[in-house]
This record gives C-alpha cells, structure tokens and sequence, in this order.
C-alpha cells in the first residue's frame, strides 16, 4: 500500500543512468528559461502602479519614465550577464560567480540571497498567478489564499515526482503568453494611436480612484522599487548555459536576447497602453479585484473568448514560473550542501533523482509566507525585490572581481593580441561593474524605499541565514574531525565477552518469545525486564499471568536443555515511563562490571502499511532513540522484528532512498 | 538542548502521583464548565442575525421569536442534562450514555458527532473571538486567519504543557464577561423602555442594508437553525460531575442551573436589545466588520474604556472556549482508543500527563477548518450545528433508553415505593424522550436548512468517521488474535548458534572501528559491506583507501588475535540506494543456510540536539526501517551508537515518555 501509494504519487523511482539532459535551442530555450523572467511582465508593472494608486492621471503619466528607468537598467544587466554566460558556460549561478570571485563569504551571502528569492519566486509567481484567476472569475475572490495553497501543494507533489521537463510542453503556454499578450499590447498602442491617445475602451475599466496625493520624488522611487521585480527571472539563462545546444554560448546569448527584448517592449507597451486606458492598479484585498493586465486586455478586447485565452495563459505562465525555483532551490541547496553549508540531507537524491528536502523546505517557506501575507502579491513585493537585487549585485560584482583577476594575471603579455585582450577586458570590467553599481543603487533605492513595507524583513533574514549557513559549516567539519580522529590505529580484538542483553517486555505473546529466543544466541547472560504502569486495574492479575507463563514457557525449557534460564524482572515505574527502569538496569551492570558491553534487545512490531504504522503506539523506537543518547558508548540496541504481513523487497523496492 | 528547549516550552514532566484534580463549588464551577456554554453568546445570536441580513425590520422583529424559541428548546435540554448528571455521576459524555445505553454502534456514533463537534469548537471559538477583536481594532481585519492561526498554535503549546485548569484564573474572564455583558444588556433594556423603544444610540450602528428580502418560513427555519449553536457547550457539565464539591451531584446541577438561566437571560435580552437599536449582523470578510457584541455595546456605551473591557473579556472568553476543546477531545480520544476504536498513540499521556496525539490531531483539523473556511465564523456556524446536535440527541435518546431499560427491569416490584419509583422513571423516561425528540428535530431543521451552506460537509464526515472507527476496531482485535496465536508453548533453545553479522560501512573512521569490534563480539562471522555510488569522481581512489585500511586496521590484528578476519565486500550500487545490496547479501546467506539467522550491526551516530538531528542524512535509520520490513523473519538489525557528546540521563529524562 505504501509503496504503491508512493508510486501513484511520485511514481517510479529513476535510475542514475537514466538522468539525461535534454538540449534547447533558442526557441525552446526562450520558453525553458524565459518563462520566469517573462512571466515577471505580470506582475512587476502591476506592483509599480499599486504605489501609484490615488495620484490619478498624474500617475499614470510619470509611470512611462519610470517604466523606461527600469528598461534600461535591465539593458545593463543584458549586456552584464551575456558576459557571465561566456565566462561561466556552465553554471554561471550567483552562488558560484560570488564564491569562486569573492571568496566564501560573499558567496554564501548570494546563497542566501537566492535562497529568499527562490522562496519568494513561488510566492509571488503562485499570488500573482491566482491574481490572475479571481480577475476572470471574481466569485473565487474569498477563496485566494486557498487557491494559492492548492497550487502551491500541486506544484510540490509534481516536483517530487520530478519533472521531466519539457521544453516542448513549456512551449505552449509561453508562447500562447507572448502571442496573447503581445497582440493585445500590439492592439492597444495601435488603438491609442489611432485615437490620438485617447482609445475607447471597449469593456471600461473601474474609473480612476479620486485623487489623495499628489506625484512626489519618493513615490517615484517606491513605485521605481516595486517596478524592479519585472526584471525578477532574467539571470535564469546564465544559470543553466549547459543545457543549450552547440555552440552553447551563442545559442544562449541568444536566447537572453530574446527574452530581455520581448520583456522590454512588453514594459513599454504596457506603460503606454495602461495611460491611455485610463487602467490603474487595484486593491487584491478587496472583491471586485482586477489585475491591471485585466483591466487592459477587458479594455482592449472586451471580455470575450481571447479574453480568457489570455488570462490563462497568464495563469498558466505564472504558475510554471513559480515552478522554476523548485528546479532551481532544490539543486542550490544541493550545491550549498556539498560545501557543507546547509545539512547533509539537501545532498541526497530521492528515488525520482529528485532533492526532496529542498523541494519540502520551499513548500514549507513559500506556504509560509502566502498564509502570513494572506496570497496577496503586493505585500509580498517589498521583499522579493530585496533577494533579486542582492543576487544580482553580488553577481555583477563577482564577474568585475573575475575579470580584474583576469587583468592581474595577464599583465606582462606585451603583444599586440595581449593588449587587444586586456582592452577587451577592460571594457568587460566597465560592463559588469556599472551594472554591479546599478543593481546595487537600485537595490539600495529598494531597501530604503520599502523599508517599513516589507524590505526590513529580508535585511533581518538574510543575516539569519548567513548565521544558519555558517552554523552548519562549522558543524559539519567539527564532527568529520571527530569521527577521524586516532581511527589510524588496529581494532581491538582481546575482549570478546558476549554483552549482557536486556529484552524489555509487555506481556507474553509471540513477539516475546521471539525476542527472548533471539536473545539467547547472543549471550548466555539474558534479563526480560517488564515495567508496570503504578495504576489502573488489573496491574496485580497480570504481573501474576506474566510470571506464571514465563516459569512455563521460558524457565522450564531452559532447564531442561541445561542452559541457566533468563532472568524476569519486574520494575514498577512511577512515571508512564520505559526508559528510566532500562537505563537504571544498564547502569547497575555498569556498576558490577566496568567492561560488559550491554545489548537491549527490543521486540519490534513491524507495520507495511502507513496506516498499519500510524495504528501502534511507538514506544519502541522511542526507547531506542533514549537508549543511543543516554546510554552511554558500551549500549547497542538491537530490533527482532515481528512482521504482521511477511513482505518480499518488491519490485518497487529497487530504487527505494536508502 | 532539546530537552531544555521542551522544558522551556512545555514545563517540566509531571508525575502520575501529581495528578491531582481541584474540586470546585457553583461560583468557580461556572467558569470551569459553563464558559463554553456562556461564551455561545458570542456567536449564537449573531449567526441567526447573518441569517437575517437584508430584511431589514422585518428581520429584528422575527429574530426576538426566534430567540424564544431557542430558549424553549434549551429549558428542554437543562431538564434532559439534569437528569443525566443524577444517572451518571462521573462522565456523562455522550460516548459513555449511549455506547453503554445504544450499543456500540451508537457510541461510536456519538463518538465521530462529538469529535467533529470538538474541532469546530475550536475553529468557532477563535474565530468569532478574532471577530470581537478585529471590530475593535478593524485595522487588524486584513489579518483575521494569521491572527486565528496564532491563537491556535498558543493554545497548542499551553495544552502540550498541560493546562493545570485553575478555576480560579478562568473565574476572572468568566466572571467579567458575565458582568460586562450583563451590565451592558440591562442597560440597553432599560434605555429600551425608558425610550418607549426607539433609545438613542450614543455610538450608533450601521444603518441597516437595505432589504432585499422578506422574512419567510424558510428563512425562520434557517435561521433557527444557526442561531442554536447558542446552546452548544451546555453539556459541559454533565461530562464531569467528578470535578464538583460533595454533594456533587447537587452542585453540578446548581452550576447547570445558574449557567443555563444565565444565557437564556442574555439570548433573550440580546434579541430585545438588538431590535431596540437597530443592529444587524455584518459580513466578516468585509472590512469595518462589526460583530453584534460590538455594535450593542458602542451604541449603548460609547467607545471608551468600557467597551474595550467587554470586547477583551469576549477574546478572553471565547479563546478559553475553544481551549475546552484541547481539555475534552483528547480525553474523548483517549477513552475511545482503550475501547480499540482509536491508534493506541492517542492512549498514551505524555511527559506532562496530557495525550500529545489528541491535541497535536485537534490543532491540525482546526487549523485545517481555519484555513478552508479562511477564519470567517459565519461560514463554520452550519458545521458547528450539526456535529452538536447530533450528540445531544443521541445522548437524550441514550438517556431514554437507560430509563426504559430500569422500567423493565423494576417490573414486578409491586410496593407502593417500587410503583412511585415507577412514576418518576416514566418522567424522566419522558423528559429524556422529549428532549431527544425535540434536539432531533431541531437536527433536522439544520441539516435541511444549513445543507447547501455546509452542513453536507458534516453530514459526510460522521459516516467517513465512523468507518475509520471502526477499521481502528478491527485492525486492533487482528493484530491481538495474530500475536496471541500460538504463543502458549516453550521457546526453542535448540539451535543457539550465533547470527551471521552483517556491518554496513561507508569509510574507515572512528564509528566504522566500534560497529565492527562489536560485531566480533556477537558472532565469529563477521562481513563489512562497503556500497559504492556508480558515478561521481574519486569513487575508485576512495575504495583503495578503504581496502588499504581494512588490511591495516582489521585483517592483520585480527590474524595476529588468531580470529578469522571479518570479510570487505564492495558493492556497487545501480541506484543511489543502500537496501538492495543489504537485502541480497541476507538473501545469500539464507540460500546458503536456511536455519541461520542474520544481524545487520550498524553504526549510528547520534546527536543530542534537534539541530545536530537535522544536520545528518538519516540513512541508517531508513535501512534499519527497510531490513526490518523486508529482511524476513531472520533478520534482526542492531545500532552501535557513537555519541557526538557523551551525555548522561539528566533530570529532564525522568519523565521524558517512552
């Protein structure tokens, strides 16, 4: 049942061999690592005009500046990352760029930056997602922080099933995304042009909400920081250069070309589509609640069929977008892990070859978050720009740091090529480092601007981590230094007295009587120890049936056949407690004998079933559990199993995690 | 570490001896009991009032009827429960009345009614009680299901602590509440006739919505049927008659007297004062939601200090409500799983003398319940009948027949006393009988009118209970009758050769040395299996280093000693799995020789700290699961343990359950 409810689930386990890449071209290539950073276009203008909400048309005019600012800030990290992918045409992720240019510090610094971005990816691409949705069918709207939930658990039972992930299938609902959406902003600016800047809209959105401030330079640069998360997504294609067709470097800068040009006509068209609509953000807390892509494609189209073409899609894109982090935080927290940065467990591949700790930490975090922030994007925003930012700064600054070493070690080349190579990298020095000093104004224009809103809880939580991330560094390499320590030296063979063995028990059953049988293969020196509760009746009685059956069953036999019967022991316990009577026992052979090493053999239940397991009170795996700690180094614990249902490893067995 | 943090959240382990329990009078019996009951009001009337919503007068005038019907029904049951508590002095739950009255199918009945009503105590009690504060600071509405969740996980903690339910610490809430409440709904009656009925608010309400809709019986039934979960709790005190001072019987039905008179007063002088000034229920999700309690009392007081004392005192009243629930449903739990009904973990009382399994189960379906139903009170309230009135009147019905059953068997007593004892058992059988009938009819009223609304939900979820319960029961009995069976005959002490030891390793280091050691003390037959992964670099360098060592530190020592040297296999390992290579090697042995038996020794390192827990990839413990569940009945598996940090069994163990 386990094994095959696990399978219906996750479905068959996966060899090694049989993890093959797929490779991309720049079509599929734009759909496999484009979706995110194209999926920003839904909801970054949206959070810009959420901070202009109330300033009226004024608004909606200073928008198209601030949308051409963040065009050509993300025209600096264009050409920033095209020199990433040619330097690291492997895995030219922040983590590495950082470690390997800035040494460890910054590089778990970007670790932990990625790490909130990744959480905050799934969080916002799932809100902005279900956004999307309650536009469509408003009478979902009391339902999204649900919604968000479902969406979140499905993308999770997916992912520990392992995607095997289609470009192919990533393929439609991307290009459905930029079909709909680039013809309905196509329409939009034809139709305002036409119209001499005032389009009739065909389905009106909500009129403006009156005016109550006026445009002042902080709210330029509080809607600046909220629009920045448009660019959310793009380093996407540095991360993965591996997975692109030969020659990979130009097939992937290629790509980045088409996905930050499409991202920025898409920022323009809308900043000028949503002034001359009249489409302004609204509240998501409140019913009625319409994104702004809504409001413009209702506007443009009328709500019709495309309509809900492009709703879905969005919908669709947004949710595959989120899914991007569960590829890439788990194979993160991988990297980090083998550093020995996080716990060993991030490391371990599952059986569908799939890194299920870090898949269930990003659904724990992400789910989170949507319950603290209640699904709503725009809380959430304040702090997804932060992560993004960092990351993106450390990055640049790494590729500066790389091509300053590059200058270093090629100083002293005095041919005219080595000179042509050092202006060369001169000029990719400027490239990284503005954009290194542009993200980083930005980033400080973002955690000053939405401080009080939700900024201040990244800049708490990224020193946290550090310290979690350092923590378990120092961890790991304290207990490899301690299980290395002096094990240079032969075993010791001289003292081979069988332990004393110890069998708790509870009544004479089956399970019992194996145990006790077990027991007595190993060591001629074998004590049964019954703990009674203090209260509740019927404790007399059957003390009286235990002992009756054990002079029947055990003490006669062994007599029989010459061995010195073992030894029932009745202890009453003052507290519901099993371990304190057996610890008390080990020590009083401690006592008598400094040197008997002590085996407690435990009768254990053994259960197939999930249910079955969920049915037995654990004691036993508890005693096990306080025996190890508190038993001291001569105590080993020994499980004699009892199955209920005799089971054979099954085919299902074969790649089980182990 | 772990055990100071649990001492820090949970307090110090409790011994049985300590388990005292206070016994009380009327005054503290009225907090101790009657709170729940009390704290209906809360939430009763404003569930009828929703009802109502948009019937503008009509409604507020057809609500005072309603009340008094709603009175009616409850002067039925206080004259039903007194009875009970004369019948069955120590617990008259539900569960026992009619388990030992209706059979076990009725038990278990009630069981599943009682258990669902238990959840959804705790989800409207928190609910409606961050209904009170978010109308008194309304800036806090947007984060009504955070705020929910919160409550619930403090009430977690405490109960994991163990409640040590002083009466005299709930006597202060309850006793406010009662007084604020009182003091309020008298003023606003006597404003009311003083006024001639039209009083002037001094805070007044919202004006009413406009009417959308007339008062029709449909409409009455439905909101009957939500306005009774105003009589939810008053079976509180005839579940514990234990708790009360001698003559407790006497007492309990004094305290059930001043609880019931106490809230017929309040519904009664709620549904005049509701009218008299014009308050209506609003909607929870929207924002500037006012609950009933907080228009009355603003209206009849103002906003000021006194206001803010009631609305403290309905949090105070309500959060302790739903704290009922964490002290009834895992005791509820805990008698079920003695009958077998239940996994035996719910049984077992933990370091602090509470049942873990209970309460951990209760936060999870009524953080559920928050989650689905987004923490809105009005869209639990049909749930929240069903599952209370289901037990009330399968407990009436259980009552009923307990008298039917002392008429037959008093039959043929022919003494005038016999005969009078026989008219007072045909009132109370008619008592009993007319509050069965009349708790089921109002049953039926709200499953018909609330059906649509939710109720289904519940009518769903007792069949889908009482399945589990009664899987529970079986799979119980069937594990007994296996592990019984047979189990009356001597041991076998014949054949006593030692296992076959089998020592899984992964590196010569410290734990590797102590594993194998101990191998050689239980048995001469000693094998490491050393199991590579296919891939990754150095796998070839690190087996020689392995190979090297085995030579140096266990074969040469061990030849000099005269022992047969333990054998190194390598195994390379098609998956990244463990189990496969254990298994075929115990399968091997057990084609070889089908009378050995075999033990896997492992060598388990073990942490101290939760965080040292979390730090280590949990290999050894999902082999040790797997050998267990498909080694067959001949494989036993033992841990060596390699304590990081050596510990003793501190004071904190004492009571540590095991």
């Amino acid at each position: 049942m386990t094994r095959s409810l696990k399978t219906i689930l996750f479905g068959p386990a996966i060899a090694n061999r049989d993890a093959r890449t797929e490779k991309v071209g720049v079509l599929r290539g734009v759909a496999a690592v484009g979706l995110d950073g194209l999926g920003s276009v839904a909801y970054g203008p949206e959070a810009m005009l959420t901070v202009l909400a109330g300033t009226g048309l004024a608004g909606l005019n200073v928008q198209i500046g601030i949308a051409i600012a963040i065009v050509l800030l993300l025209m600096a990290l264009y050409f920033s990352y095209r020199q990433t992918i040619a330097a690291y045409p492997t895995n030219g992720g922040a983590y590495v760029v950082a470690s390997q240019n800035l040494g460890p510090r910054a590089g778990t610094l970007a670790a932990a930056a990625l790490m909130i971005d990744y959480l905050l990816n799934v969080a916002v691409g799932i809100s902005s997602g279900v956004g999307a949705l309650i536009s469509a069918v408003p009478s979902l709207e009391p339902h999204t922080l649900s919604i968000c939930l479902i969406i979140l658990v499905g993308l999770t039972l997916a992912n520990l099933r392992g995607t095997r992930e289609s470009s192919l299938l990533l393929s439609i609902p991307t290009y459905l995304f930029i079909g709909s959406l680039g013809l309905m902003l196509a329409t939009a600016v034809t139709k305002a042009w036409l119209a001499g800047g005032q389009p009739e809209a065909i389905d009106p959105p909500p009129a403006l909400a009156p005016v109550t401030h006026a445009v002042g330079i902080w709210l330029v640069l509080r809607a600046f920081a909220s629009g920045c998360t448009a660019m959310t997504g793009v380093e996407a294609v540095s991360n993965g250069v591996n997975a692109f067709k030969e020659p990979k470097v130009q097939t992937a800068r290629r790509t980045l070309t088409v996905i930050v040009t499409t991202l920025a006509i898409f920022l323009l068209a809308l900043a000028v589509s949503t002034r001359a609509f009249d489409v302004m953000a609204m509240d998501q807390t409140q019913p009625g609640y319409q994104s702004v892509l809504s409001q413009l494609t209702a506007a443009v189209f009328g709500r019709d069929w495309f309509y809900y073409v492009t709703m879905s899609s969005v919908l669709a894109v947004l949710c595959l977008s989120a899914n991007t982090s569960f590829v890439g935080f788990p194979l993160l927290c991988e990297t980090v892990a083998r550093d020995g940065f996080l716990p060993k467990e991030f490391a371990v591949a599952g059986r569908r070859l799939v890194y299920s700790a870090g898949i269930l930490f990003l659904t724990a975090g992400a789910g989170l978050l949507l319950i603290v922030f209640n699904g709503i994007t725009d809380r959430l925003i304040p702090l997804f720009a932060v992560g993004a930012f960092l990351s993106f700064t450390l990055s640049q600054f790494g590729m500066a740091a790389h091509w300053l070493r590059e200058l270093r070690t090629s100083r002293g080349t005095d041919t005219a090529e080595g000179a042509l190579e050092r202006k060369r990298t001169y000029t990719r020095l400027f490239i990284n480092g503005f954009g290194g000093v542009a993200t980083g104004a930005a980033l400080a224009i973002i955690i000053i601007g939405k401080f009080v809103e939700g900024a201040w809880i990244v800049v708490i939580a990224v020193p946290l981590t550090l310290m979690v991330l350092w923590a378990c560094k120092r961890f790991n390499v304290e207990v490899d230094e301690t299980l290395m320590q002096g094990c240079k030296s032969p075993i010791d063979v001289h003292d081979r007295t069988p332990p004393v063995v110890i069998v708790p028990i509870n009544r004479w059953d089956r399970l019992t009587r194996k145990a006790i049988e077990y027991a007595l293969r190993l060591s001629p020196d074998v004590t049964a120890l019954h703990i009674t509760r203090l209260e509740g009746p019927g404790v007399e009685e059957a003390i009286g049936r235990l002992k009756q059956n054990w002079k029947k069953y055990v003490e006669a036999p062994s007599r029989e056949n010459g061995i010195r019967p073992p030894h029932l022991k009745i202890v009453r316990s003052e507290y519901r407690n099993l371990v304190t009577p057996v610890l008390d026992a080990v020590k009083a052979i401690d006592d008598r004998d400094t040197n008997r090493t002590v085996l407690v053999v435990m009768p254990a239940l053994v259960e197939v079933n999930w249910w079955g397991y969920l049915m037995h009170t654990h004691r036993e795996r508890r005693l096990r559990a306080k025996l190890l700690q508190y038993g001291g180094p001569r105590v080993s614990v020994a499980s004699v199993p009892w199955q209920l249902k005799p089971q054979t490893p099954a085919e299902g067995l074969e790649a089980e995690d182990a």
